[in-house]
């Protein structure tokens, strides 16, 4: 990578240097086995197959009486009620010419194979257990009300795929299958640097000339919600020995440093300088905001510099990062992409992509929430998606629809 | 309420119904503050103002030179350079006819109220400090490429709103304002008891007429992602003295109790009578699956009765508690709600509101997972939504528009 040749890459060529950054920190040491609640929002480290049928026996689909359809003809008949099926139980053989009361979930006895549900039988309630008792009911087709062994899936079957973002549903899925326990990859271990002289740490006195760092929270808030290990510096100098220094301390416990800010083309760029020397570009990517970016490795491990607005980053971590860290280790999931209206015309630099702000209504439109400025941050914070303005567009009417990503 | 009032009452009444339930919940003794990224997805207890102008101070939006506007005719001139401006740095005023080099987040000089972007320059290059030289620049107009004090927010204006989810936006917005802590809800403690004979511990033997437990993890899985607090029991038998036994033991610790199975017409419905004598209701919710439910009280605390099959469990929680969590306290933040096309066409019970679960495609429809059958787990775990049939709809062909909820 040199940075006269990638002056301005594309967002897709950049996402794609930034998975083959991380790439190789997907090594099968990095795979743990984790008890299902201790794995949520973690990717899944190898296909997971169905040990057994769900459901694994034939079941009752209401509460009703198990029958042999072959008893009632068209028109309905008279059935001796024998002793009632609970769940969990396993029933003998429903003998010929009876019917037995059965619960939803309950097992199918061997030779029936239909339930009618209480609510069709004369009389429509359950006699006493133990009270002889017959039961009027009509005609019902085979599998009436049944629930096949197997038919949600069946054993051998590929019940989740390496790769998926174990989500509720998921681990509720193992849990089923009768697994205690999940194969997942590990946390990575951030290292999140926020760099400038300009730079406060929030609840210290703010002079003049300051603003407080929102980058860290923002970062460290979005690295979390995404499943990764984050160790936070708190604001580093402009000094670009001290940058250095601060990340030689550090190297040992990470597998990738992320920095914000000193990236661009300035006279004091802090990241740029700490890193000469080292194997990572400074290039501009064709996008906006977020546009100014670094990539590289630091001592052997994985560099990304961010720019230093706070807009900047979190679109540098949601078209970058994010996607890179979902397709190598299966998490966090992607966002949900979707498609809505411009509730109020755009302009775009029609030589990049840029990523806007805005407010998903439930009428299918999204609202634009402040303008395209990267320190936007109170913008930022009324939003709950991402409008993507794909490179070559430079205008979009209101109306025009747009894809949308949903924070 | 009464069972026989109530017997089929709509989604939206039973919600409201839950959200009544769970309202005396939010008393201001459950306040408290915590450092930002403890409070990440928590809801804002307190509306929240502006103690300061973002951007705090006019800055520079590029790397460039600060000037007087009026000091530059049209067709530019050759104006002296003084000393550059760095981010951090409170300058002095800017002299007449003059230009500062000034980085982008800079303040701007007094007397500046225009920046020129270097790459306008001639040079195109900021010389080095302490050697005299002059630039010649463009006229530019006043507030170009200036971020103005207070143009994304100002001191005074509410900046967040009381009932807010703290994001990575909200939380980074916090920051920005310099505070270092905020007033959230506490999470509330839930008691969750699975029951049924038929329900075994996963990792245990599966017995004839068994299945595993996925209600407990489906549900712990989706009530920590909504930020609550969970204990789980275990599965509980069918003997309605054994369960009373053991909420009982835990109702000191608890703010809720959710319970799984055992609330339908059954013979053996271990919920129903654990809970006779107390202020508890059940009855059918107009929607499929998920139709039977309990709610009231045990001992004063809050109960609600979900039915037993995992995804009847998973629809009560994100249909009924999990919204009225997210209007009570703030949290969870509601579900994206979006308009996909059906790509296949589908049958409702014409007086329920059907929840079918699906997978929303880039192409802006969804596909249905599974039929409508409550067991359907491993469907569940191939949907990223819920689609909803509304009550009267019986019937939708392909293509046809429908609102569904992103999980």
């Amino acid at each position: 990578m040199h940075s006269t040749q990638a002056r301005h890459v594309t967002v897709a060529a950049h996402r794609e240097s930034v998975r083959r950054l991380l790439a190789p920190l997907r090594t099968p040491d990095r795979i743990e086995m984790l008890p299902l609640l201790a794995a949520l929002g973690r990717g899944l480290a190898a296909d997971v197959v169905a040990p057994l049928d769900l459901p694994p026996f034939a079941n009752s689909q209401m509460d009703g009486f198990a029958i042999r359809s072959a008893d009632v003809p068209d028109g309905g008949t008279e059935l001796t009620v024998v002793a009632p099926v609970a769940a969990g139980a396993a029933p003998p053989e429903l003998a010929a010419g009876t019917a037995a009361p059965i619960m939803t979930g309950a097992m199918l006895p061997a030779g029936a194979d239909a339930v009618v549900p209480i609510e069709q039988a004369d009389p429509a309630a359950f006699p006493l257990p133990g009270v002889p008792a017959t039961v009027r009911l009509p005609a019902a087709p085979a599998r009436n009300f049944v629930r096949d062994a197997g038919s949600d899936i069946r054993t051998g079957e590929l019940a989740l795929t390496a790769g998926t973002c174990l989500g509720p549903g998921q681990l509720g899925l193992l849990a089923a299958l009768g697994y205690t326990e999940v194969a997942v990859y590990q946390a990575l271990r951030v290292l999140l640097v926020t760099t400038g002289d300009e730079v406060v740490e929030p609840g210290r006195p703010l002079g003049a000339g300051k603003i407080y760092d929102s980058n860290a929270t923002l970062l460290e808030a979005s690295m979390r919600q995404a499943g990764l290990d984050v160790t936070r510096t708190g604001v580093s100098t402009d000094r670009p020995e001290e940058l250095a220094a601060l990340l030689g301390r550090h190297l040992a416990d990470i597998d990738l440093i992320v920095t914000t800010g000193g990236v661009s083309k300035g006279a004091y760029e802090v990241v740029r300088q700490a890193m000469e020397g080292h194997r990572v570009d400074f290039f501009g990517v064709a996008m906006q905001p977020g546009g100014p970016q670094g990539i590289g490795t630091f001592e052997g491990v994985p560099v990304l510099g961010f720019p230093g607005n706070p807009v900047s980053c979190l679109v540098s971590f949601e078209m970058f990062l994010r996607p890179a860290l979902g397709d190598l280790f299966g998490s966090p999931a992607p966002r949900p992409a979707v498609t809505a209206r411009l509730a109020g015309a755009l302009t775009s630099p029609a030589g990049k992509h840029q990523v806007r702000r805005g407010t998903v209504l439930p009428d299918g439109t999204v609202r634009l929430e402040g303008g395209s400025g990267s320190h936007l941050v109170s913008a930022l914070a009324h939003s709950n998606a991402l409008i993507q303005v794909p490179e070559g567009t430079g205008a979009l009417a209101e109306g025009a629809e747009v894809e949308v990503w949903m924070l």
